[in-house]
């Protein structure tokens, strides 16, 4: 288990595998052992780095609120840890956005990028989204009842109705309950409520592709269309009848595209 | 301002102009006085009929739990207190799921139906949304935020910012800190928990028209396509860039496509 | 049976009823009786005009090539001939083109206007599309393939097999294999061909209603979008599973929404 | 160059490289050149398997009209030829039709399955489009603007304006002016213009992803959906802004999705 130093924290992070390396940037409520099934499947031909963000997962909790540009420093010193000077990155939601901030800052360090249901800002109506979670944070069912489904597409949801019903209480009586867990949760929807990178999209020159849900209903597909639109190298693929937790109604197509696109040694065709 | 007795209850329910009459259904958070805006031009060519279903606005409050066949019921015992024999009808949300159950009860009472932003049952998806809503009942803020973000369209919030910022304040400090009014609405929530018509959509063969909206975070526009595959007579419109409350997002589509299918003399074109 | 002279020419028109005047701007292989089964429903309210453009049914063959500039002085020309001063417009496709140049050009004479299937610009796609139309003109048979199918959706045609026989028995033998006729519409393709004007919707603020099909291959969707997106008071209507000649797939939703938009009193809603 | 006898006829096929095989089916205009530019990239991690089929590229021209059963057989033939068990298969359009066909008939042999831009039916209206294909045949313009547009989105048409018409040239010119090449062009149509897999899909049980285009004019989105809700084991991604020919508009996502999946170990998630 390893573990480095950013100021007074202790940031946790997994390295497997050789070759090209790949960074995966979690979304808001994971953590490196969200990817636990995909290790062996990325790790076959790229080095998967995996981190948990601060106040995610065996990462430090933090000592106040902050915003997002800490954890973009944070997988800056992670690489520097490292001794990578160049490097693709996976993102998802939150993490999307720590990536896009992250290559804004150092672009030479992104070999490409892939952004899985990922905005630009945090809008007004995202904004009270996460003051909605925020205020249901002290009653653990009330958690996940707010966060939880508007997560996943309802078909999914009524697929797995039965897998639901365990994760809703394993959740709520083993995660939602923990005041540490909750207090974090709280500080990490705050780091991202001012966010807003937009007008800077039209800097970033990497290959890259951004995806979306037809059924988001945290990061709606039109959010994704803006990415496409304001990047300079970027394109745009959707997922009929999936929900904000790609990877997870679709851990196949996930895989398929991420190995697929970061693997490709050429990426200039005529057309 | 009137009111007639179902059971024991007062219900409240108003009657503009004249002509073919038309039955407005409210979402679950609505009143007579939400269409307000929309009497006139309403009124102009038809007898507008506006009810306060069972726990909403100017009607009593329910004495326990129930479920929505009551506002079925109540439906019924306003049309005979009016001795209106056949009308079309307008639900939307809530609304549209007491129609569809009027509607197959009482076929051949109704003339037209249009159901905007509309579901055939209460999945487990939208089941745990409700509960979500329930759960957040006891602090007004809150609700404001679980309730209010999903039923606009982002687009709308964004350029609505002001407007929305004043209406949350009316309702996090008048509306939503009523224990009367807050256990209406875990009552109404409850009354729609079990909801399922799929099996029975194929029955109605009503000349119908169904409004889905893109932006739908609540019901979203799947559950529209399914309606009209299901129903005999139905036909799916799309509102692009709008979200869950089309009516009030797109008051001029609404009213348009409302008044001119209701008029509409003749429905047997060749094609 | 009325015409008016312009020009040289002999335009044929026709209005019904009284009440606000709408006329009708027809697609290009359209004519006054393409509208037949709707002068009824749409005399009931308003003054209905219909006009068939330089090169459409009963009006006059063009003496040599011309652009949509004279269809839109011809307009013009039957607006003064009636003494009107100010009316409501429908143009479908080509009749959509003529209508915005028409609205750009006059616009104090517009109240309202309806686009069904309209694009704002002949872009190189589109100009091939009505190459290979104007290159098969000589073979009724492949004239009837090149342009029929696509102006509907496949699942109309599927739906409707028996009476597309009839049609294209119709067509091939009594209206294609006219070289009047064939002659004609190569005029009426090439005027369209330089058709641009994009850069100019911004100008006009009109009342203005924008309905495209999911199933448009002629006109695809992303055309009315563009539309709305530059105009300044447009909104979007979409018509899932339709094809392009909408209000033929669906004269339903095509008279709910036209009769129900010109006839609102009132457009400025609080929202 | 490599050719294999299949009863009167010389089929030509190209291997490349080495490790699990892929084979490629082509569009109905295309040949194994069409795929010049990813032969390097596929054929690093795999063995890329080329073919013309019948009446395609340097294969023998067929002496008379046949059914796409024969294709099928062709592509059985040169999978003994090369003695290959078991294989994925990429098809694409005309391809995907034979691929599915190949697939249901010989379901053990195949390992996985992605069809790009495909249809489980020639339906009435496709089959139209088909004819005006063959009726264009003898003139080689008329054949261009009838065929091509068509398969491209209208954005890209407008994008690559000028690649587009040096590629008019070469095809009007030296392509679709052989009357050789216009022969087998009518038989590849019209071999298509019975088939239909539909009632057959449910059979099928291999993984597979089926690739769709939101500005796909000849093969609609509608008509994945339906291959994927049919068969048992199929996921649907789309390409928004996007036509027919997805390879060739968007060569980078074509061969992420492709080889991502193709190569993936193990495909049973828990969700």
């Amino acid at each position: 288990m390893s573990y480095f130093k950013f100021e007074e924290y202790d940031i946790h992070y997994e390295v497997y595998g050789m070759g090209q390396p790949l960074l995966f940037l979690n979304g808001i409520m994971m953590s490196c052992n969200s990817w636990k099934s995909f290790e062996n499947e990325i790790s076959r031909d790229n080095q998967l780095i995996l981190i948990d963000l601060l106040d995610q997962g065996k990462s430090s909790k933090a000592k106040s609120e902050y915003t997002q540009d800490i954890q973009v420093e944070i997988v800056k010193g992670l690489l520097d840890e490292l001794k990578i000077k160049k490097l693709s990155i996976m993102g998802t939601s939150y993490g999307g956005e720590v990536a896009l901030q992250f290559v804004h800052k150092y672009q030479s360090m992104v070999e490409k990028l892939v952004l899985f249901n990922t905005v630009a800002k945090t809008n007004a109506w995202l904004k009270e989204i996460g003051d909605a979670w925020n205020l249901a944070s002290n009653n653990p069912e009330a958690y996940y009842c707010t966060t939880i489904p508007v997560i996943y597409s309802p078909q999914f949801y009524e697929r797995k109705k039965e897998w639901m019903k365990n994760r809703k209480e394993v959740l709520v009586n083993n995660v939602f309950s923990s005041k540490e867990f909750m207090d974090s949760m709280i500080r990490l929807t705050n780091s991202a409520s001012e966010y807003d990178i937009i007008d800077k999209l039209s800097d970033i020159n990497i290959p890259t592709l951004v995806i979306g849900s037809e059924q988001d209903h945290i990061t709606p597909i039109d959010e994704q269309k803006l990415i496409v639109d304001k990047m300079t190298n970027a394109q745009l693929i959707m997922l009929p009848q999936t929900g904000h937790a790609s990877f997870y109604e679709r851990p196949i197509i996930f895989l398929s595209i991420l190995k697929g696109f970061i693997n490709l040694e050429k990426l200039d065709y005529m057309v």
